[in-house]
């Protein structure tokens, strides 16, 4: 019951959502082919020359270079990184509850029952407050189930392609592929560049992260972690077929996030990047580690360029985590200050 | 309720074992470091020149050769192993199992209500008629998480590696990460040599695999896949703890292999290797995807030199995956005739 609570929790955050979209092109290349280790060469050009670049290529060297004290061998060398308002925008709404709702006003035609029926109605209304005013976890959870589950893992991964190829930001016009954060690609590559292994976790659900992390970010499917919807294997027609079916298997979010890496990853990583109290945990697992630790938290600060929220914004909150990053030796980026760049290609 | 039975059902499996063990040595490695493409080298030495290993061998060719009708871009080369019984010896029992019972022994003495309580006593006594006489499901279970849950990740990860780098099998006298089978292990280097990403996935604990399948067969703590207990994230004198609680999270056995496969590795393997009914699924969701593919039975037929056991066999009954096999074109390994040589080094 908790975790399904966390899942609605995130999701009544989306109160405010403005869900007009519109439709558009081509995805920014992340997969990264390996740099040479050219002293010259800026591996991370879209961020200034502040201390917190400092931080991330000095930790990047120090345990990368043979003989260092700090030096971390390649196999145990398991960066992680949140996803939403990490890696890329969660403004002013969840990316995937967007999708959830266009997904239900595409579904209507199939469920008249809906015209009459609570939250569907008011969410086909786009009257969000009408869905959270009374029992709004349970609301946001059924618009969840009602657009996430009740087809094949293979019918589920061709419509969140599909809607990720397509749908586009109203306030800036791109897909959401296209809204991640140039900074980040750069640090993914970079440190691939340097042997780490790169790992999404994420409070997203697993499969709507895989239709577009492998081509957005070069990061693929077996290093996505994230939420999941329990499946059922059955056969039909002869063909052995995974149903999603309308319960939780598991929420990546807070003290989940530990959880999921030690059972998926099995190692304890030695970077965490993230954004949000959700976070928290993960950054508090990694950097409570042996040995050299980087653990950085994005401070969304720019409401020129994308958002500026922190402690009140109940999208992506960022509370607790920011009083912790003093003592924890956390890296503290401010995208305002520390990014010359925001998407790529602007 | 169904998956705890089925943890039960394999452990119920057990009764007949002897579990008397003994102490040793030297662990063989398992890490490809890729082999040159030379024609002139036989990848499969300690395979015959049977039908079975030419499948093998036609299939990793036909897949990895630029411009062939079956070739399989390098990030779709998805190879999955079941572990007991296919990459490693599973009779008289489990070997978790027998580690069970000998932690039951060693932490005896830190419960003296074991000596009258069951189904402790019977276990303590080597009375495995006992245990299982009555709840016998039951039983097994409050075994597993009497040695299994009720401490930190990191302690039982000592407890799993030090146990599995001591205990000795009685009948061949080496510790069990030396049973694994040799031309299993020239597999796994053939398979990585060509761009394949090898995965365990098996029914077995995760967290005890990851205590040796680095060593032994070269496959990384973020490739291994099983059944998993459930974590709680706490905080313990300031330092980030996941302790291991006494409920089961994940049966990863029959139909909850191709689950977890979809959950974790997030794509359809491309070739799986399996030996029991309890890879049925996972076989089938293998080979019924498109494009080639390849689906391997490991059948036990040799009692000289290891254990002949299928349809009728308490630990790794092979049933209906054998009667399966023909009309899914599985290739069935026929040990005794197909293989030349069984554990490394003999």
């Amino acid at each position: 019951m908790i975790r399904l609570m966390d899942v609605a929790c995130r999701l009544s955050a989306c109160l405010a959502l403005a869900c007009a979209l519109a439709a558009c092109g081509s995805v920014p290349a992340g997969r990264d082919a390996g740099q040479p280790g050219a002293v010259a060469v800026d591996p991370l050009p879209s961020w200034n020359d502040t201390a917190q670049k400092k931080a991330i290529v000095d930790f990047v060297r120090k345990t990368t270079t043979a003989g260092s004290a700090d030096f971390v061998p390649p196999p145990e060398r398991i960066a992680v990184f949140d996803d939403d308002g990490t890696l890329w925008i969660e403004q002013p709404a969840y990316v995937q509850f967007v999708f959830a709702l266009q997904r239900l006003q595409a579904l209507a035609p199939q469920h008249p029952e809906w015209r009459s029926q609570e939250p569907y109605r008011s969410a086909l209304a786009g009257n969000m407050a009408g869905v959270f005013a009374k029992n709004g976890e349970a609301n946001a959870m059924k618009l969840i189930m009602a657009t996430h589950a009740g087809m094949s893992s293979d019918q589920f991964a061709v419509q969140a392609r599909d809607w990720l190829a397509s749908a586009r930001d109203k306030r800036f016009g791109r897909t959401y592929p296209e809204l991640v954060y140039q900074p980040m690609l750069e640090v993914l590559s970079y440190m691939r560049a340097n042997g780490f292994k790169t790992f999404i976790v994420s409070g997203g659900g697993v499969e709507f992260m895989r239709g577009f992390a492998e081509r957005a970010y070069g990061i693929p499917p077996e290093q996505v972690i994230g939420s999941s919807i329990k499946y059922q294997y059955t056969e039909v027609a002869g063909q052995p077929t995974l149903m999603r079916i309308g319960k939780v298997e598991n929420v990546d979010d807070g003290p989940g996030k530990p959880i999921t890496i030690q059972r998926v990853i099995g190692r304890r990583p030695v970077a965490a990047f993230g954004n949000s109290d959700g976070d928290l945990q993960m950054l508090r697992w990694t950097t409570s580690g042996k040995g050299a630790r980087l653990g950085v938290i994005i401070h969304h600060t720019d409401a020129a360029r994308e958002y500026a929220y922190d402690r009140t914004s109940k999208v992506g909150r960022l509370d607790k985590a920011l009083d912790a990053a003093p003592g924890n030796g956390w890296i503290v980026v401010d995208m305002k200050r520390d990014w010359n760049r925001m998407f790529p290609g602007n």
